[in-house]
């Protein structure tokens, strides 16, 4: 149950020490993001990895000071795209194929699935679907760091517009959605002493047996 | 790097063999999503586990016939809130208060924050936000049953609409967003073979040195 004593030891650290985490811990949950589920597989989303200081202090800024951000190792900002298109979808088919050796006219179905559901949304709901599987990716995120000691904060209270500005989102047809700044808790940061709060079991959970 | 390996064996269940996970079992996963980090820590959302078999059944056809429904030990039913009000967080204000042994005015800007950023968002805007917490949740929850072997199913293809009416979710204030039935892949599941197809890593990351 060790997943279990990793996420009561992760909490989300409100400033770190300024220690690096090293790459080998990085390509893991690096390797968590890639390997989290997403609905079709489709993974709408890209990761911006910022480790860069200038970089950091910024986003820090545009982060209303918050000081896990500019302390961090590295800042994960997860982004999803501003559109799903239809070429957007026949280039992850085309993967499907490759990967697994089919002709790829064997998932003309599959391929109307995703551009019969997701490609005629709104721009808005497109964007609110990739949202919802980029927090998939968070939450998978989350627990792969906690395995491995590193501590992190995942953070929505950020100007998304700022973000966006600073890391030349737009010019990439991407905007930016939620963060996560990994690194090691200071050791004066008092929350992580704080009780965890947590809903009762008899409030978060309904069964039907 | 155990989280990694358990990550590569999971993959979407499309049949179980109809062996019923143990008490034990459920109790880790529900305490995975127990533990999943949420905005404000206010988890907004809850999760209706359903073993009844005849319940099952209503919810697979609601699920287009899909066998991991109907064929699932557990299905875990993730909901959220059609309104967040002031005193939903008064009431999480309470708990907070409560359990770290705090006199309530002390967190009085703590609840102006969560009562000034989302009270007043449109309801659909409440719901999104709702969402998108109970999926980082989802992704806590498929991570903790890889690590004990349980094998899971994420799925939006359902009807909520039907989920909601089978499940008396109307009148407890709830909404279905997405599912994860639960159990042990059956042996004739052919996609449990399927190569795992992920992103490729430089498009799935950016890095900013």
């Amino acid at each position: 149950m060790s997943l279990i004593k990793d996420l009561n030891w992760r909490y989300a650290a409100k400033n770190m020490n300024g220690e690096k985490v090293s790459q080998e811990k990085l390509n893991t949950i690096l390797d968590a993001v890639t390997l989290s589920a997403s609905s079709y597989g489709l993974q709408p989303y890209t990761v911006v990895v910022v480790s860069n200081e200038a970089v950091k202090e910024k986003l820090m800024a545009a982060a209303y000071g918050q000081k896990q951000v500019g302390s961090a190792s590295h800042v994960l900002v997860f982004c999803v795209p501003e559109i799903i298109t239809v070429d957007m979808v026949q280039d992850f088919i085309n993967h499907v194929a490759t990967t697994r050796g089919l002709p790829v006219h064997v998932l003309d179905g599959y391929k109307g699935m995703i551009t019969g559901s997701i490609v005629p949304l709104p721009h808005d709901q497109q964007q609110h679907w990739s949202e919802k599987q980029a927090y998939i990716a968070l939450g998978t995120a989350l627990a792969a760091a906690a395995q491995i000691e590193v501590d992190s904060c995942p953070m929505e209270g950020f100007s998304r517009e700022e973000f966006d500005k600073i890391l030349g989102l737009e010019e990439k047809g991407l905007k930016s959605v939620v963060i996560m700044p990994i690194g090691f808790r200071a050791t004066d940061d008092a929350t992580a002493h704080y009780a965890k709060v947590r809903k009762p079991k008899e409030l978060l959970f309904q069964h039907v047996n």
